[in-house]
């Protein structure tokens, strides 16, 4: 893929550190005040605007027979068309911003109509979600909350390694970065009590978590392999799944969690694609005991994606880092989830999410959650005006960011940021 | 409401045991050779084509702006129109369908354009689901599942009788009466083997319930009270959540089923609206422990709604019936469900479905589901030509089926009725 090539510049200038260089373009959904939403492609500080590409006939030599499908509030029709689609657009979108393409770098009236200042826009949830899927995936996550929970000395449930763990979440409460969210209210039956108090979660929590989005759609009664399930995946984001452990304590046994999940899942909004993360492909970890045969992958599963996670406390000038992981830590790998989610025949629609679990590394600062940062509580973070956090506190903002970056090109997610509103 | 009155009749002819009395007019989506999908309401052995009813202006003293919702695959946008407009739309027809209405019964070519023999009609599914929960709501299953897998003493967790426990399930397939099944195949460990085994299922079984299905949307972050919860809530079908207990049991801890379920649900392709239901209210088993304030309801929350359940094995003649249960057995009533569920600010939307979870009564032939009625296989079902069923064969059709009676006026669901398929 020439999108890819480290060594293609843009005539766009971009700083190094910039998650969205050139190698990127990132899909997502944009509004200014004088565009209605519509789907655009991050490049430096700016997003180009592809319908406006259309319309200027920029893309006349491509296989879409419908433009509009660029001028809709979600990616779904257009992920609806298919890799080869995806990889023309992507590719389309390159050559335009080369250095040595005069098309739009010559003319400051098509520049005007088809870039726009990412400060000047509000980006939108990038897909409409049919159906959201959480895996638990991290080997260290699990095997804490094993540890914790259960036993130090079989940390990790019987089927852990032998299927990818995973329950269905709520799609309608995923929101997009800068959505703030309010501290939810429920039942919680504290340790000394001899029934359930209602009242505000007194453990809310991050899980910093990367989920995938289906852009192609199966049909019920059909399964995926391993090595067919990758062309079925149209991007990845970041993804924070909220918890609150009180609430999800006493409500979890014996049919999971419900509504210590379900208040909000936050996401960046940028869809990095699977095409743009190619060069970051790593091994993933080995797998013993042996999977069974519809469960086998061979070759680079992982990829090599650096995740951090910040807080920033009110009344601190300066967000801390909590947390440093990395998305090559999974057990499981992407292929392995879709083809486990569909070898029962379930189908998959275009637009589902599907999360990875929160991923933790093996050392205590890669940990991706307070639960398991603070030990349960027991090892409060430190914060630098002297006081401590167990969980998060209203007016604390969470950010996760996420970035690949090899051969001095960076590939980068953004971010998803959001503040605790105190419950109502 | 004049359409519930038992004293008025139609001019069609309708038998006295069929479902779809003029007191019904249940909603739902049909298509013949030569209608496109639409929106149709059921009486006697016809559907009303209400969206001909518009074309007719039958509608015009409606408060319809747009009678194209009405000419949609889905009932969602009528939904959304709420509840006034459901009101005025049944009202509306039940007016037409009357013996002393000569605006239809007098006119041969409106009768034509307006009726359809159910018979040359196909249903499809009624709603477009964007959420899909499933709740544990009956007292009798979920002891019944205590006492199989735990302990007969303590059947019931601490949190049962507190909080109507529910999880997420898979909207992406659930799937209309008459469409099929296919065995699924997944991972299940043999209590004699050392490691999971991977084939079709051992154990399908089905799960008699009901699923109430939202017709307006909450804002995140918002919470219904029991008593606003009802006004959101459009009608029922009845629902087979179709399981894989050996599946189920390997995979389900510690995040619930997945699996085990997300293959296929059936549902009755006619919504029957919460005001038919109107005349049948009953009060609710008494709640003890007394429930948290949020969940409080009094009056009359349940609904005595028939349940039934037959299998017709291949090369019997007759269906035998399995199951005989009722709506009524429920200790969690809709509006608590509802309530509980966005307690927390989970925000519902038009065309959510919220299934009650299995439907046993006290009794052990009001049991619903196959692991109870054979209590987990040790006690077979013995079928007229000798043979037995622990859990369900290929080629086994299940058929539910579901009414309410009082007055002499009969108010039915009509039947969800699915075959099993042999496992690819």
């Amino acid at each position: 893929m020439k999108a890819n090539d480290p060594s293609i510049h843009s005539w766009i200038q971009i700083a190094p550190d910039c998650d969205f260089q050139l190698q990127n373009l990132p899909f997502g959904i944009f509004q200014t005040v004088d565009r209605d939403p519509r789907v655009g492609v991050a490049i430096g500080d700016y997003i180009v605007d592809v319908y406006a590409l259309t319309q200027h006939r920029l893309f006349d030599m491509l296989d879409i027979d419908d433009p509009t499908v660029f001028h809709r509030p979600y990616l779904n029709d257009f992920m609806a068309l298919g890799r080869p689609i995806w990889r023309q657009v992507r590719e389309r979108i390159s050559e335009l911003l080369r250095n040595d393409n005069p098309e739009i770098r010559d003319n400051r009236e098509l520049m005007y109509e088809c870039l726009v200042k990412q400060k000047d826009a509000q980006m939108l949830m990038p897909v409409k979600v049919p159906n959201y899927t959480d895996f638990y995936s991290s080997i260290d996550h699990a095997t804490n909350v094993g540890s914790m929970f259960r036993d130090p000395a079989n940390a990790l449930l019987p089927n852990w390694k032998h299927l990818p763990v995973g329950y269905h979440g709520r799609a309608s409460s995923i929101i997009p970065s800068g959505a703030p969210i309010r501290r939810p209210k429920g039942q919680t039956k504290p340790a000394d009590a001899d029934a359930p108090v209602f009242g505000p979660t007194k453990q809310l929590d991050f899980e910093l978590e990367v989920a995938f989005i289906t852009g192609q759609a199966t049909v019920l009664g059909t399964s995926l392999t391993t090595l067919e399930a990758e062309e079925y995946i149209f991007g990845l984001v970041l993804f924070n799944d909220w918890s609150a452990r009180d609430i999800q304590a006493w409500e979890y046994v014996p049919l999971g969690p419900f509504l210590a999940k379900n208040f909000a899942s936050s996401i960046s909004p940028w869809v990095v694609t699977l095409d743009a993360l190619e060069p970051f492909r790593v091994l993933g970890p080995k797998q013993d005991p042996k999977v069974l045969p519809y469960l086998e992958y061979s070759g680079d599963g992982n990829f090599d994606i650096q995740l951090d996670v910040t807080l920033q406390a009110p009344g601190l000038e300066q967000e801390i880092s909590i947390c440093r992981s990395n998305y090559k830590y999974l057990y499981w790998n992407m292929n392995q989830q879709l083809a486990h989610h569909t070898v029962n025949g379930c189908n998959i629609e275009v637009g589902d999410m599907y999360a990875s679990g929160t991923i933790s590394g093996p050392t205590p600062d890669s940990y991706g959650s307070m639960l398991e940062l603070t030990w349960r509580g027991t090892k409060p973070l430190q914060l630098p005006d002297g006081t401590e956090r167990k969980f998060l506190h209203d007016g604390d903002i969470i950010t996760m960011r996420g970035y690949a970056e090899k051969n001095g090109i960076r590939v980068g997610f953004g971010e998803v940021r959001t503040e605790i509103m105190r419950a109502l």
